[in-house]
C-alpha cells in the first residue's frame, strides 16, 4: 500500500557513555552508515553525542541501544504518519447519516452497556433519542473479566440494535472483539467499537482497517498517547481513515474511581492529530454520580463527543449498573451540557 | 483538644482464611473483645466472617491483620472526622479581605512560580489584577529537586509580596516549607501554601494548624483522596478549620504531560468534605498550552477556584517557564472562563 | 461445560450510606432475596451493613452498587475457581518432553525475540542448549506498536523453529496473536505463548483453552493479580489446565527501566494458585544489564522458570536488541543461577 | 560551599517544532548564547535541532522549553554530581562500630516499627541480635496518616533505644521528621532515617547534611531514581557523604501488596552511584508472608543490606503488625539468606 511508504526525514540522538574511545565512536558511526543514515559527531569534554539523520524508515533505535557503549538513544521524529497533523492539517469529519463527527456539533452516544432484551433496548433508545442523543450504543459481544459473567447476546443483540435503529433513526455503535466477527458486526453497526482491552490487538485493528465503517478506538487502560495514535495508525494504514479516538480512563493508584478519566489527553491529542476524540465518563470514572460533572468537563476542554451508559433500571443491569445513568439523569446531563457547549463555541 | 475525641461508631469486617477452626474464630473474637468491641460471627460453608462493631477509636486494623488466620480486614468507617460532610454538612466559606472562598464566586489565584524581582512581581501583580485575578501567588521559599537550582529569595521575597499587596490590594498566597518558618510566612501571607511534596510532612501540618491563617493544601503526587483528607484532618485537629484543598496533578505513566491533572477528585471530594477544592492546571499539566482548556474543565466539573502561573516573560523565568502563561494568555483564560462559570451557576 | 458450574458459597458485604431508612434497608434486602441469597442486617448507630450469603454465581456486585443508598459492596469470595489452591491444593506439573514445569527443577526458556533467519535461529538454539536452556523461544507472529515495524516471518518462522527443535531437541515456545492462527501455531509449538497485550483477548484465551498444548500466559502491562488469574480461568474453563503464568513487567512512572518487573507477584500468586509462574526479566526491565541480577532475584523469590531473550548479535536484532543477552552473557547467567537455585532447594 | 560548584560540561538538545523560520532558529541560538553556552544548529529537511553545549550550571531547560517554537528540550547531562560514579568510582563504605556498610558483608537492620515499651524493645533487640542482625531499628517519632494514631514515644523512645544499644551492642537506626529534632535524634542514633514521605523535605535533608551521622534515605512512594539521587545530592552537598539509599516500595495499581517493592532499582542505581543501597521488604510489600522471599530476592540482585520489621507479638503492635515478622520467622529469614549471600559472593 502506498500509505505504508509514508515516511519523512528523521533524526536520532545517540548519547555515548563516558569513557568512550575514538574506536567506539567510529563503531557507532559505522552502524549508522550501514542503516543508510548520516552520522554527526558532537564531542564535548565529558560526553559524546552522535546524531543520525536520514529516512525515518531506516532509523532503528533498538539496534543502536544494543551497542554497549551507547547510553541512550533519543528518537526525535514522531513514529506515526497518517494520523498526524503534519500529514493532514484539517480536522477529519466523519459522516454517519445526518450526523457529522468532528464538526462544531458535539456528538452524544448513549445506551446500555449490554443489550439485554428488546424492551430494555427499545425503551432506552427512545428515551435517549428524546433527550437528544445522536447515536445509540449497546454491547452484543462483551469482554468480561470472568468467564462466568454474562458474555452478551451475540448476533441476537446486533439484530435488536438494528431494530432500535429502525424505530428511532439513531445510528448504532457496537463492539467487535475478534477479526472473524468484524464482517458480521460491520453488517449491522454504523460505528464499530474497539474496546480498551483490544487497543493493541493488532489483527483486530487490521481487520477493521479493511472495512468501510467508522471505528471508535478506545484508549487502553495503560496506553500512552503515542501508543493510542500508533494503534489508530494501524487502522489508517490499511485504508480506513474514519477513526474516532476515545478516552475512557486509565489505571492509576487512585481509590475513589474505578479508573482515572484523563481529560488532559483531549487538548494534548488535538495538537498531534486531525482525528476526533470522544470521552467516556461512564467507564472513565465507574461512578454514576461523577458522570455528569466529568461530562461537562470533557466538553469544556474540547472533546468532540461523549459516550454515556444509560439503563432504564441500573439496579437490574447485567453489567456496569453502578456507572449507568437513568434516562432521567441522562436528560439532566444533556440539559447541563448545552450551555457548556455554547461557552466553547459549539452546539449540542 | 476536644476535636481529637471526635469519634463515632465504626465497624470492621474480618475475613478469615479457609480452613479455620472454632479455636481460630474464638481467638479472633477474643482479640476484638479485648479492643472493647463486639464481635459478630457469620459462618458460611466455605468462609467465616467476623464483624467488629464499636467505638471507632478502638478499631485497630493492623492488629487484626497480623493474626495469621485472618485473610483481610475491611474497615467500614471513614478515618476522618472534622473534614467530613457528616461532621459538617454545609460548605466551608473562607474570607480573605473581600474574597469569600467556597461561595458561588470562583476564586482565581495567579502569579509567578517564584518571586524573582520587584519589577517582575509588580508587573505580574498589576496585569493579573487587571485581568480579574482575586489573589496573588509567588514563591519565596522554593522546593527544588536539585540543591543547585534557585531556592527562592526567602524573606526578601515575602517583603516584595507584601509590597505587591499594598499596591494592588490582592491578598497573597505563598509557601511554607518547614515548621520553623511558619510564623514568618504567616506574618506576610494571606494564605499559607503547603506544597505537594509536603502533604504528609506532619510537623508542618501541625504547625499551620496552630496559626489563624487559611491554608492551601496541595495534593501529593501519589496521594489518594483519603490521604489528602487525612492531611487536612491534621490541620483541622489542631484548631485551624480554614483549609483549601488543591489538586495539582498526580504521577502516572503518561508521557504527554509532566503530571496527570486528576479532575475526577473535584466532584468526588465534594461528596466527602465541606472544604473547598481548587485546581492548579499549571503544575497539573506542566504545559502552558494545556492550561487554558484544563482550567475551563476544572470550572465545569465544580472547582471552587484555580491557581495559575503567570510570568511576564516565561522564557526568562527562574523556574517553570514552560508551564507559565503570559499576562496576555491569562487575560484570554479569564475571558474564556466567564461563560463556563455562568453555565455551572457561578460567577468569576 | 461442567467446569463452568464450579461455584461455591460466597458472601458480599453491602455498606449503606448514612441517613438510610427502614424502607431503604428493606429495598436492599428484597434485592438480595430476589438474587436467591440470604440477607443479614447489622445495624450500628451510624452505619448499616447488610451481608448477602449464598451461591457465588448469584452474587451480582454491580446490581447492588447501582442502588443509590448503597455506599459500597465488598465481595468476600474469590472470583476464580479452577485456578485456585482451594480447588486444587497441589502444584500443577506440566510435562513437555522430558521437562517437567512446576517441579523442583527451574525451567529456562531462551532464544531470540523474533525468528529472523535460519542461521540466526539455529546458532542461538545451539548456544542456549549448550549453556543449559530447557526450551527455545522465538516469535514468528510479532505484536509491534507500529504497523511499519517488522511483523515476523509467520509460518516460515514456525518452520524454522521446528527445524531448530529437530536439530537441538529443545521444545519450542512461540506466540499466537489471534484465534484463527491457534491451530497453526499449535501444530508447530510445544508451548503457545499469549503476549501481554493479549492477556484479556478473551476469544484468543478461549481458543487456546480448546487445544491440548501448554499455554504461557503473560501478565498484561497493567493487570492486577486477580485479572491475571481470571484470564487463566478462561483457559482452564475451556478444558485446558496446562497454564504457565508469566510476570513480564508492569507499567509505572519509573524512568530507569522500560517496565517495572514486579517480582512480588511470584510469592503472592503461589498462595492463590497451583499454577506455575515464570519471570521474563528481558521484557520486564528492557535493559540487558539488568537481566542477570533480576533473573537471580526471580529464582531467589520462588519463580518456577525464566524466559530470556538471547541473540547472537543484539546490535543486529530486528527487535528488542537492547534487552537481549549475547550467548556469552546467557552462559554467564546460567552459571550464576545455579547456586541461587540450590540455595532455595531447587535445581537448574 | 565548594561542593556546590561541582559542575562539568553538559549538553542539551533543543528540538524545534516544524514550520520554524530562520528567525526562530536565531532566537533560540541567541537565548543559548545569553546563557553562556555554544549553540550548534543541525537542520534536516523537516526538523531542526539545536545543541547547546557548555557549563552544566548554565543549562536552563525550563527557559528553553518556554520558547513557543521549541518542541522539547532533552538534557543529556546528569543533574547529580557528588553521588555519581563519575565523581567517585569506588563504592562508599560507611563504618558504624564494627559494621562496614557497602562492603562484602550484607547488613541487616531489624526491630519493631515503633518503640512501644522497654520490654517490647529489649526483647526484640535480644532476639534479633541472637539471630544475627547487625543494627537495631525502632521509631520514636512516627509519621502516621491519621492525627489520631499513635505518634511515637518521642525522646523517651530514643532513651529506650540507647538502653537497647547498651545492652546488646547493636547500633541504632531511628527516624527524624523535622529539622529542629535532628540534633536530638543525632545525639542518640547511629543512623538517622529519613522516611519515604520526607524524601523531598529539603529543609530536613539540609539539616541531616550538616551532622556527622550516617543517613538512611528512603525512596519516596512515587520517586524516580533520579529524584532519589537528587535528594541524596542535597545531603552530600551540605558535607555529609555517609548516605545509604533504601528502596521501600512504590505506589502502583497492584492490589495484592500494600506497595510494590521495586527491586529493579538495586542493580540500576549501582551503575549510577557509589552509595550503598538497602531494601525494606516489610514496608515494600506490607505482608509478612512476602517478606522472606522478597528479602532473598533483594540479596540475590545485589542489595547491600536489608531493613526488616520484627515484633515479639505482631498482633499487639501499635503499628504495622501485619508486615512484622516474629523473632522466630526472623531467625528463619537469616538462615535462608546465608546461602543466597554466599551465592552472590557476599557474607551475612
Amino acid at each position: 500500500m502506498a500509505a505504508k511508504q509514508q515516511t519523512g526525514e528523521g533524526t536520532m540522538i545517540v548519547v555515548l557513555k563516558s569513557g568512550n574511545t575514538a574506536q567506539d565512536i567510529e563503531h557507532v558511526c559505522m552502524k549508522i552508515r550501514k542503516m543508510g543514515l548520516r552520522p554527526h559527531v558532537s564531542k564535548g569534554i565529558e560526553r559524546t553525542i552522535v546524531g543520525a539523520i536520514g529516512n525515518e524508515a531506516l532509523l532503528k533505535v533498538d539496534q543502536l541501544e544494543a551497542i554497549q557503549i551507547v547510553d541512550k538513544v533519543v528518537p526525535i521524529m514522531k513514529p506515526y504518519k497518517l494520523v498526524s497533523r503534519e500529514f493532514r492539517e484539517d480536522n477529519t469529519h466523519i459522516k454517519i447519516g445526518n450526523v457529522t463527527i468532528g464538526s462544531g456539533a458535539i456528538t452524544v452516544i448513549a445506551g446500555p452497556c449490554s443489550v439485554e432484551s428488546r424492551e430494555q433496548l427499545l425503551q432506552t433508545a427512545r428515551e435517549v433519542k428524546k433527550a437528544g442523543a445522536t447515536l445509540l450504543r449497546g454491547g452484543a459481544f462483551k469482554p468480561r473479566t470472568s468467564p462466568y459473567s454474562f458474555q452478551g447476546l451475540g448476533e441476537d443483540g446486533l439484530k435488536l440494535l438494528a431494530l432500535a435503529r429502525e424505530e428511532t433513526g439513531l445510528g448504532i455503535v457496537t463492539e467487535a472483539m475478534e477479526p472473524s466477527v468484524v464482517p458480521l458486526v460491520a453488517r449491522y453497526a454504523d460505528v464499530i467499537q474497539i474496546g480498551a482491552r483490544n487497543m493493541q490487538n493488532y489483527p483486530l485493528l487490521k481487520a477493521v482497517g479493511k472495512v468501510n465503517k467508522p471505528v471508535l478506538l478506545k484508549r487502553g487502560l495503560c496506553a500512552t498517547m503515542n501508543e493510542l495514535l500508533m494503534s489508530a495508525e494501524y487502522i489508517l494504514s490499511e485504508g480506513n481513515h474514519q477513526v474516532i479516538l476515545c478516552e475512557r480512563g486509565i489505571r492509576t493508584f487512585c481509590e475513589f474511581c474505578r479508573n482515572t478519566l484523563d481529560l488532559n489527553i483531549v487538548p494534548a491529542v488535538k495538537k498531534e492529530t486531525h482525528l476526533p476524540i470522544f470521552v467516556d465518563p461512564s467507564h472513565g470514572t465507574g461512578k454514576y454520580d461523577l458522570v455528569i460533572p466529568m461530562a461537562r468537563a470533557a466538553v469544556a476542554c474540547g472533546a468532540d463527543g461523549l459516550i454515556i451508559e444509560v439503563h432504564p433500571n441500573p439496579e437490574e443491569a447485567s453489567s456496569d449498573g453502578d456507572q449507568s445513568l437513568t434516562p432521567k439523569n441522562f436528560a439532566k446531563l444533556m440539559k447541563e451540557l448545552t450551555p457548556i457547549a455554547k461557552a466553547v463555541g459549539r452546539t449540542l
